[in-house]
């Protein structure tokens, strides 16, 4: 009898093991579709990453390089239940741009014919590009509700300045921009928050040290009381080059190498970034190159991150 | 013995027949390779078409819309037999680029950083918008050897006037331009010389009719002589809505209905077009929508013209 007592409450501990092990799978904040996740040449998989609240369809997508070969991709391999035509035009509430650089936009502008009304947000700087030398009447017809005449109104630019956190449009989620050094360029960084969840993602950065900038140290500075309270549920970071590539022609991108120093900074004003979820974003083929740097990230990871490889069309939740 | 005669004779005329027809086959003197087809919204198949002389690996790019995917699927298809980094950097010679609109050069953007030294060839004003719009090192790095500084100087900008023919560096072919109206843009067609044979290809266009244009006209009586003297192997010329489609929005261009019309005033010229190779390029996405145009070219080809669809990856010769 008292065998069975124990039986008994040997069994209710592995159940209530296995139910809070299972709320802890369930307790994801985002899901993410990554439409395209290469760094170059393949015009079929360009950056461009979808992001809503778990259980919600109210995405936004972050760069949008590649969208209708990457949808499609989703749409077969289940990652959606709609059709293309739905993901495109009902799924994705707005477009958030880190910076102009085709790889990052090329979808946007090839799909507009057929997308739905909704808005482009991003640096002032970055839709002034998009303004000025894509949705121009030369090199497509204007689809935006500013720029050269005549306004075909579908897209509605919305500039984001850093230090304000704003409401996104038709969604549940709020987003604070942080720029970044992207050689010549300003890139963008992207906090979105859903509740009291968050997730970042960056465009094409250079590392502070070859830049000669503080903006990684800034925005590590912000993002760590985050990572402290164990808010931030994932880094979309850039790695574009192996360790190989000379700092003179990283051209404002990171390697192995740089991403491991700038993780250390976090961890420092963090405390630990042990098991943070970094998702290693723009890796540039060939294919012998991004082995390269999956082999290099893997071999030199003393802060225990917790490195994922996105795929094209296989949804991720955090 | 006079029967074993007959036999004999007629099994040597069956094979000088035979050795004709095959001369005949062998007889092509184009090939070309699509590298992407459609006109609108896969960013993995837009407008490329890659031309040689038959046995000459020295192409030539029409438009360049997506070069890498479709490259990938050409040599997956056995359409090459080396490698995709070699077709791109030692079989394309140089390109030809009708219009700026983006789906006819985002793959020649995308790939620059792989690219070889090469010329890019088109209008003096389709240019200007390259210089302009996307080597400007705020879309893209400036890979030209004009524009903004610094330049990489990887492509030589060659601005083409019409009325002239020219030969095609690193290449056996010459290259004549014609203007074509393409609602507010002015859009190309190329007539490739390869010895005594011509291909002619249209980057989009609308009818004269709709354009209150004569360009069209303009270049049906220049190539006519050619279709007469059988010299022309092939048109390639675009049709990117069905008949539906409401005059005010065809964006400059053209129908199943426009291209016969427009085949017609060539016939006129020409005397008969019977046969004529017309590869049909650019048809605008839902598969609804291809299914229609195909088969309202089809109901409706008095003229007998050989209507032929391109397919990315798939040799043809012509």
């Amino acid at each position: 009898m008292r065998l069975l007592h124990k039986v008994f409450l040997s069994l209710l501990l592995c159940f209530l093991c296995a139910s809070l092990f299972a709320q802890v799978k369930i307790a994801s904040s985002f899901r993410m579709v990554p439409l395209g996740v290469l760094g170059g040449i393949d015009e079929s998989n360009l950056s461009a990453y979808m992001v809503a609240p778990v259980g919600s369809n109210n995405y936004i997508c972050m760069d949008a390089g590649t969208l209708h070969a990457g949808i499609e991709k989703a749409v077969t391999n289940k990652a959606f239940t709609t059709s293309a035509e739905q993901v495109l035009k009902k799924y994705i509430k707005g477009y958030f741009i880190t910076h102009a650089h085709l790889d990052h936009i090329s979808g946007l502008i090839i799909n507009s014919p057929d997308d739905s009304i909704k808005t482009i947000y991003g640096l002032k700087s970055t839709l002034e590009t998009v303004k000025t030398h894509y949705f121009t009447w030369e090199s497509w017809a204007n689809f935006a509700d500013d720029g050269g005449a005549p306004l075909l109104k579908k897209y509605h630019y919305k500039a984001l300045e850093p230090g304000n956190e704003v409401a996104i449009d038709n969604t549940t989620m709020q987003v604070q921009v942080f720029p970044l050094s992207h050689s010549n360029l300003t890139s963008t960084a992207f906090l979105v928050r859903s509740n009291d969840s968050y997730i970042l993602y960056l465009g094409d950065t250079g590392a502070d040290e070859i830049e000669k900038s503080h903006n990684m140290q800034n925005l590590w500075q912000a993002v760590a009381p985050l990572v402290k309270a164990n808010k931030l549920k994932a880094i979309m970071i850039e790695v574009s080059f192996p360790n190989e590539q000379p700092d003179k022609t990283l051209f404002g991108h990171l390697t192995p190498r740089l991403l491991m120093n700038e993780m250390s900074v976090l961890a420092k004003l963090a405390g630990s970034v042990k098991g943070l979820n970094v998702v290693v974003t723009h890796l540039k083929p060939p294919v012998a190159s991004i082995t390269k740097i999956k082999a290099q990230l893997k071999a030199n990871n003393p802060l225990g991150l917790n490195l994922i490889y996105p795929q094209q069309g296989k949804a991720l939740e955090f």
